[in-house]
């Protein structure tokens, strides 16, 4: 069904429609074999189409995208529309800016939906799933796929955020309590020890004593979104020079649980690939009993 | 920026090179104002493109999903590319039958990544990702689409799933060690209590006595992402219908933690919109202490 509903197929069709009748009105109008030859028209759909997915086959040869800008936008693009928006947006446009096609031709602002996890549920923080999203537009190989998105998110899981200091502070970033200022970021910094939204916000809130809704908590979102989005850009650019990728393996602790209970057990099996001892904190003292 | 790079832009502007530079064609090579005037050339795109979103805006007036063909598509989907891509293509490939472009013009194959809770890290439930992600391409409406998409993830947490029983079921489900036919299934049901796939496989695979790896863990999943796919599909024409939509409330649990931590709190805020219990348990008895 992809195939027969593809862009490329209806391009095509589009394509013969427009250059077929065209090209026939041009014999037809002339009616004469001295005349010039009509100028040819293209047989070939302009360029790589949002369906010929993924998309790394379009990709120029040698292609990397760069960190530095794709953080910037990431940041400044929290603004704009929350952290899913962040990260989706600074790394689709960064991609369409220097890859061109198809990149050129999805729309920028499909990542709002994501923002606190997701239209505020506290699921996936949203610069991770932005990041995911754009992940999967590129990677071909799945197994490597598979292999970035879980590495992000490993290394979401054991990073301090926030680490990045803008070029430019955003213009509504405005009414701070905390000294955001780059000699200061140390000293906020947390690690959210899980890739939720709701276990990423609340911890860092509440270490840092400021309320979830406020500016303190979108400065500390906004700079959390650079982070993300520059770490998958050099995740991207990894594979793109190997063509190939390995994750961290999970944490030392939460590969003891996974001794007692692996996926394939009858009794207690874990389906997770994420860090245990965050959410089971009951766990890490006096068990088993 | 999503203008100056949108597909109808950059389609305009391949229709100018196209129907500009042959038209220009025609009139040199027929160089006489007595020849029949040339065929004209359609100076707009071909119908809705894939940056021309959100894609309500292109839906024929009254349209409704139907949500008994995307149950069993999404059932069958689950043993072509895991759960997201159940949901995922069962919604994008009814909606491209049902509506056309530019939902005709999307990859059905974009969901795949998704599985076990995106790159089997047990994060959100892929069935949900994949329905959240068609909500976004269809709902215009930022308020209404948070709305549908919590109501959602809501209503996953407190259903007894698998519901579905397939028309026909998928030659892939072989080795069941569980009874899943329509009279037994009642049997299997377990409420995940959580939107997390981790949660939601493992506490089903724990009552039920499988693995989170085998034959039961996937005929449970290929019928919950139909329950799934179907219920954003009545979502979605409640949303239709009314061109609003209003979430189901928390539960009263989860109501009487948010009293004592709001988001607003600078000690201990809570960023979620999830059910705090189901990972809180230790919280339900003695707490506040």
């Amino acid at each position: 069904m992809t195939k027969e509903l593809s862009r490329r197929n209806l391009l095509g069709r589009a394509g013969l429609a427009l250059g077929g009748a065209v090209t026939l009105g041009v014999l037809q109008a002339c009616g004469s074999d001295s005349d010039p030859a009509p100028q040819q028209t293209p047989q070939e759909p302009a360029g790589p189409q949002v369906a010929d997915f993924p998309y790394e086959q379009h990709l120029p040869a040698g292609y990397r995208l760069d960190p530095t800008p794709i953080r910037e936008a990431a940041y400044q693009g929290y603004y704009a529309g929350g952290c899913c928006h962040g990260a989706y947006s600074a790394l689709l446009g960064h991609l369409a800016q220097t890859a061109g096609a198809p990149f050129t031709l999805l729309p920028l602002d499909f990542g709002k939906f994501g923002g606190g996890g997701i239209a505020s549920y506290g699921s996936i923080c949203g610069a991770l799933l932005g990041s995911v999203l754009v992940t999967n537009m590129v990677v071909a190989d799945a197994t490597a796929r598979a292999a970035i998105m879980t590495d992000l998110m490993r290394w979401y899981e054991g990073a301090s955020f926030p680490q990045y200091t803008p070029q430019a502070v955003n213009a509504g970033e405005t009414g701070l309590v905390k000294d955001f200022s780059a000699g200061n970021l140390v000293n906020l910094q947390q690690v959210p020890g899980a890739h939720l939204c709701h276990a990423s916000v609340s911890g860092w809130c509440a270490a840092n004593g400021v309320s979830a809704t406020g500016a303190d908590k979108k400065a500390r979102c906004a700079r959390l979104t650079a982070d993300v989005a520059g770490k998958v850009a050099e995740l991207l650019n990894t594979y793109l020079e190997t063509k190939a990728f390995t994750a961290a393996p999970i944490d030392d602790a939460s590969k003891t649980c996974l001794v007692c209970h692996p996926g394939t057990s009858t009794t207690e099996p874990v389906a997770s690939g994420m860090t245990c001892t965050t959410c089971h904190s009951d766990k890490a003292t006096g068990h088993p009993m």
